[in-house]
């Protein structure tokens, strides 16, 4: 497209942030090149669905170059980026099917989010897979599905039971869902189905190292998880700091010192979550930047999320280590989508100034709250609004995750199917995406 | 399940024989064992349908084990049969997470369907990958997708040109629907999304050996469905033959003989669609019980589907090579689903008439006529009934196409969706399913 400015934005990943970037600039007199890894847009916190079967992929994923076919400025690439030069204004993208290709950028939005940590034992990584992308999800649904195809199989009962034993990593808002929606499959999905194994023998553990689950939120919130939970039907364990995973065991100790214990469950399907550590990028921009980087990767960035002395380089979302100030208290913006879609705003606003020649603003965090489910008729909300602070949770509160989420999601046909999904889910506890792509044996 | 006989039928494969074979035997006084190496039926010919992008996986697919469940007498296994001991009548299981297994049957009903062939190039497989199942219809719909997306990168018109070439293999229903529905999409779904090419010049090619397409069909309906094809946007080639396929081009010899000619085509996208062959155990029952098979690994089956000599062992669908009796005539019977259906419907009768010591019933096939679509508004139907024979194409071909799908399709919520996904797709020419789950670069 011609510009008056001729200035190149690059954005790198089309997650919330980058996503709310791209369409921020819309009137903007720029040529946005919008590079992702992915050729869709994945509405992610309804991940754990997919990979529990309760929805197909493409449900909750949107084609990127399909939501910017009118937005004439947008340039969509599917490529990985590996290299940023900061200095030359650069990047290097790699793409299937042609040549490396050096793009170069007048402004930089660096979105490329997060990936799922181990925290220096990647050797777990086989044995207990993470969530953060749609082939995570389907590696999981696969995993969690075939337990249950093995397990009717299997003549002995030791190994039946470790079929039958599930773990989720970390008691985060992915873990607590993850648990949660298992323990729905296995005593409400399945049961009927087999004739060897009753599948609502099945345990789920959900192993949280601190001790309380979902942390963000206040302590009240935790407890009414931590019931819920236990109602659906999961064993969660608190205090528990995982020490290996294997192929067939998780071992876990308690206590501090002296008084700490080990403990192995034997177990064949394992979910990490655990941890999160931001897209090596921002590594990488560290390197060649000197920003630094806190130790999840994440880039400490400015008070206009650029990196430190890049006027022209921001980071935002998951990858970015961001303050704002909130009736003079400085806080750390917390990993969320609509931190991640603000930090998108924001950085686009700051582009467009910078080519006015207006000085740019400061990032400032507006916290609607924090609402996280549980599962059938359980969630835990707490709201910020001008009226004050509610909490509550059960039944209104899954209702009100229910619409919330219908209503961000994106794309008409989306939200009517999984809404359609759901209320089909709700009545007859089936799951109809119970589909693995992959086979037993040969392929 | 307690049962009076105290016999125990193995059911290998739940495609439509498979599926139809053991709900017919729900009254019977056995127990039935079915195994499949997917935790699903396929309703594969709405498979180029995922392939294309128009319908995700779990709407034409449903789980197995969810559609038996009130059948108590059937017990679901996911693996893969390695092995069938006619004579001791015992097959090998090999499933994931479990040690392989051997199963002991009273009656066998061998059911495993077909995959491709490249008649002995195999080298080409790589290259041109086929359409059986919902892995192959994924790995398709990146192939297709991801090819469009590397065009806007490149900048070689070259290779440009090669990867907005798509050629398919086989002039039969599979490689009509294919070619009519990516014309389609390069015509109709994709314009306006991309700015550096238009998807509405990419080629789609449709590479035949004989000298019409659908040759199953009576050469009037070819003609139609050539003259469709066409009007789509497709290139039509007949008698073509194929003798190389590589990762840049495909090559074909037109003439025979001295007249003979080699041509080379720039295309990096294929796909195959031009043989089929029976599943390996249909070699290796030969090997074990010296019946014979077709060129195409099939079966020779007896007048009552039986492995001849072997009263017990049934082969039906895909996998076997019968015929029936019509009029006084004997004719093959094709290889169709009602065909599969019907074959199942017979082997479980016969399996209950020998238990009730009847005699067996040969087999008779009822031939309701052919039926393909090409694209938009597009098929043909050769309609044999009662009344006598109807043939007819075009738009209300298309309608009767579309109907008849819906109707044999399983579950009310995939017919709903099917049905929904493809009003939406009538309406906007947009392929809701555009979602390829693995990504560019790492993963």
């Amino acid at each position: 497209m011609q510009t008056q400015t001729g200035k190149h934005v690059v954005i790198i990943g089309c997650g919330f942030g980058g996503l709310e970037a791209a369409k921020a600039l819309h009137h903007a007199d720029v040529n946005i090149t919008l590079i992702d890894r992915s050729n869709h847009h994945l509405f992610q916190p309804l991940l754990y669905q997919v990979a529990t079967a309760g929805l197909s992929a493409p449900a909750i994923a949107a084609p990127i170059r399909h939501l910017f076919r009118k937005q004439a400025n947008v340039t969509t690439l599917l490529g990985d980026v590996v290299a940023i030069d900061a200095k030359a204004q650069t990047i290097t993208l790699q793409s299937p099917g042609t040549a490396d290709a050096l793009v170069p950028f007048d402004h930089l939005i660096v979105a490329a989010g997060a990936t799922h940590s181990y925290f220096g034992n990647d050797q777990w990584e086989p044995f207990a897979p993470g969530l953060k992308t749609l082939a995570d999800a389907m590696e999981l649904r696969k995993r969690i599905l075939f337990a249950f195809e093995a397990a009717e199989h299997e003549p002995d009962p030791a190994l039946r039971e470790a079929l039958l034993t599930f773990a989720v990593i970390g008691g985060g808002p992915t873990g607590v869902e993850m648990a949660g929606t298992m323990a729905e499959i296995a005593r409400h999905t399945l049961p009927g189905e087999f004739r060897r194994i009753n599948p609502a023998s099945a345990k789920v553990l959900l192993v949280e190292g601190g001790m309380r689950v979902l942390q963000a939120m206040p302590p009240e919130l935790s407890t009414q998880a931590l019931k819920q939970l236990e109602k659906l039907g999961v064993k969660v364990m608190l205090g528990r700091k995982v020490t290996d995973i294997s192929a067939d065991a998780i071992t876990f100790s308690t206590g501090e010192g002296a008084a700490s214990q080990t403990h192995t469950v034997a177990c064949k399907t394992v979910v990490w979550a655990a941890g999160v550590a931001a897209s090596p990028l921002g590594r990488q921009l560290a390197q060649a930047t000197g920003c630094e980087v806190d130790r999840a990767g994440r880039v400490a960035v400015d008070a206009h999320l650029n990196v430190p002395g890049f006027p022209r380089i921001w980071v935002i979302g998951d990858m970015a280590s961001a303050t704002s100030t909130h009736r003079g208290q400085v806080r750390t913006v917390p990993g969320v989508s609509p931190a991640a879609k603000q930090m998108g705003r924001c950085a686009a606003a700051n582009i467009v100034r910078g080519i006015q020649g207006k000085a740019a603003q400061a990032f400032v965090y507006a916290d609607y709250g924090n609402l996280a489910t549980i599962g059938r008729n359980a969630a835990v909300v707490d709201l910020a609004s001008p009226l004050g602070q509610f909490r509550f949770s059960g039944y209104f509160a899954w209702l009100f995750w229910l619409f919330a989420h219908i209503y961000f999601l994106i794309g008409f046909r989306n939200r009517f199917v999984v809404l359609l999904d759901w209320a089909s889910a709700y009545a007859t506890f089936a799951r109809h995406a119970r589909v693995v792509v992959g086979r037993a044996g040969r392929d």
